[in-house]
């Protein structure tokens, strides 16, 4: 029998690990060291108090036979009423109206990008940003897609417009973005909309960070672009809006207005997710429930503070080095230029050494992250401020 | 654009729906009438308290910053050592030793029965028996794969064996078997690794109900029989072995012995799964965690034998009424023979009228599964036995 040979197209990615093995190197060599990881791309502050009450009510449920759940309501792909609603209300609130049907209940945003490429052509040609979140390039590589790229830089403030001489039927945008923290105004998605309806085209927008954002010049939807209902799939996610990265849930938008060759895509995705599918925890799903109500939203804001005070700490140093960089407002993610015209990795190298920090190499994010780098806000803020101060001493003696 | 047209190509299961609306309507004629639902496939006990209690330690660990838990680890794909230890402790005590890296945690057997068909080329064929839990076709229809069916009939038991004159490359066993409840014997399957190390397949095994089975002569598991992980991945649930089919949360084995084409099939799940998949809630995992505990399995058995006892009322209804059938013993589903050569839906109609009781009709599973029909031991014990005094005295008058 035959396997699936596109599966060893994939460029094996050895970023993370990379990053892993050299700081575990340089501590060994120097255990007296304290080294600061600023690499990480995981939230580390606790799940809000009204998300754990629901979670405990929830379970408690469970050991009841009057009020245990089996599997979640068919109609909606497992989603739960109360949950689907306060997505809904969520969405309300940035002027987007959806129907229940157009919401599907996800345990993440990463499977939901992967799995609703089945619902499209193999002979589709990807559209992706480099650089990029490497799950995006390999879904499409694993299925046989041709992926085109488009450049992110420096010139473009890391937020590619579309080129009419190009050709694509899946676009896919990340705002803000992972890795760069660069975020697309409304005004910049509308030509992103428009592109893609004269190119009968697809948008998967990848909205995970969008709670980060607080200026309304900029999007928290792309439906808050007129017109994007007939050519956008949203996929969003708790893990960075509410610290669901160990808890796994997110949301799907597909809506009603997506047809695409004579065929509903809302349709399709409720048959994939029907048959390749079982939903999310019902305690999962409780817990999700509450991060949008009045009190959940408050203590997630909290969190999300906390996180953004980080980023203003890293992006006030940059500034006062006056290096170029991205990100650090409305994202958890700063990039910025290495200083000198140096390579990521040299950098990483350096910044190890000198000032025990660890970041991580915008080389290993595609070709135009070459000579970039990036910070994460979540650490706790004293690692942060002393990361900083040590990278402002670092760079003072350099010159 | 192009989308996926296989999708097309599905034929439109319309049984429970079908067995919905037939009974709401029966119940709005008549309001009086108390029917009882023996058609449900999903379990009714409360979680064990076992689990209750880790779930809500779980919980609190995620409400403090020392014990908060983001991504699971990624060298076993998001599973934690404490739950993969747990279910290779419950493998050994089976007489199957599996590596860490063996053991994939998944959110339920249907994501993983599904998902897996990626690893195969698309002209690979499928070979599925026929009746059947109609996922595995639908899948499979969706890929644009060729299914071919082999016959499951009273003359086999319900148990086909390999017919050596058809090739296939994936063969889908399910023991105990949903929906027919027949159970292979360790025999028997010796016959089917045979058959697939001569056709170069791989045996997709569905063990979703293994822990029904009391039958030292019955397979737990495929790897029983020697020279199964060269040819088998195994595909386990605690939907309902621990009844989390609201909790979502099973096991796929991919042992590093399974190699086509030249390839390791392992290291090809993990990449599937690292790339479109971020693990389960820990919250889940650490419930699982204790599922196969001593307090655990001793709290699991007691609802498991609830069931079973469920299912021997009916199988005892059966053999008074003489009746033949299949499942009952090893299995949560008794599937048996309409009486008086009915088809599926007559039979049905005939049960909802005069019995007040609710079934499936086994036509619904493939055409095979014409003239059968299938109860399931899910509900209460007062139903069940009122079901079967129902059942028998409707029988007894048609006499």
């Amino acid at each position: 029998m035959k396997v699936n040979h596109h599966y060893f197209e994939i460029q094996d990615s050895y970023l993370f690990a990379t990053v892993g093995k050299k700081t575990a190197e340089y501590k060994k060599a120097h255990p007296d060291k304290d080294v600061i990881r600023l690499s990480i791309g995981d939230v580390t502050r606790p799940l809000a108090p009204a998300v754990i009450e629901a979670m405990h009510r929830a379970v408690d449920d469970m050991s009841r036979k009057e009020t245990f759940h089996g599997y979640g309501p068919d109609q909606t792909c497992y989603g739960y009423g109360a949950l689907i609603e306060s997505i809904k209300g969520s969405y309300a609130k940035k002027g987007v109206f959806l129907e229940t049907e157009e919401v599907f209940i996800s345990d993440g945003a990463k499977s939901d990008l992967g799995n609703i490429l089945e619902l499209f052509a193999e002979d589709t040609v990807a559209l992706i940003p480099d650089p990029v979140y490497p799950a995006y390039v390999d879904a499409n590589v694993m299925s046989g897609r041709k992926v085109i790229y488009q450049d992110a830089n420096e010139g473009n403030g890391f937020l590619p417009m579309p080129d009419e001489s190009v050709h694509a039927d899946l676009i896919y945008l990340c705002s803000p973005n992972n890795p760069t923290g660069a975020a697309y105004s409304k005004e910049q998605l509308k030509a992103w909309v428009e592109y893609a309806k004269r190119h009968d085209a697809v948008i998967l927008y990848d909205a995970a960070y969008e709670y980060f954002i607080r200026d309304e010049s900029l999007a928290r939807s792309i439906y808050q672009v007129e017109g994007a209902k007939e050519c956008a799939v949203e996929i969003c996610s708790y893990s960075k809006t509410a610290g669901f990265t160990g808890v796994r849930c997110g949301y799907t938008i597909v809506p009603q207005a997506l047809v695409r060759d004579g065929h509903s895509l809302n349709k399709m995705w409720a048959r994939r997710q029907s048959t390749k599918f079982n939903g999310v925890s019902y305690i999962t799903q409780m817990g999700a429930a509450v991060v949008f109500s009045e009190e959940g939203e408050k203590q997630i804001g909290e969190n999300l503070n906390y996180y953004r005070n980080n980023a203003k700490i890293i992006a006030d140093c940059m500034d006062r080095l006056g290096i170029w960089y991205t990100g650090g407002k409305h994202s958890p993610y700063i990039w910025f230029k290495c200083p000198g015209g140096m390579d990521s990795w040299t950098f990483f190298d350096l910044l190890l050494e000198n000032a025990n920090v660890v970041g991580t190499p915008g080389s290993g994010f595609g070709k135009n992250g070459e000579g970039y780098f990036r910070l994460t806000a979540f650490g706790t803020e004293e690692n942060t401020r002393e990361a900083c101060r040590r990278l402002e001493a670092f760079l003072s003696s350099m010159k």
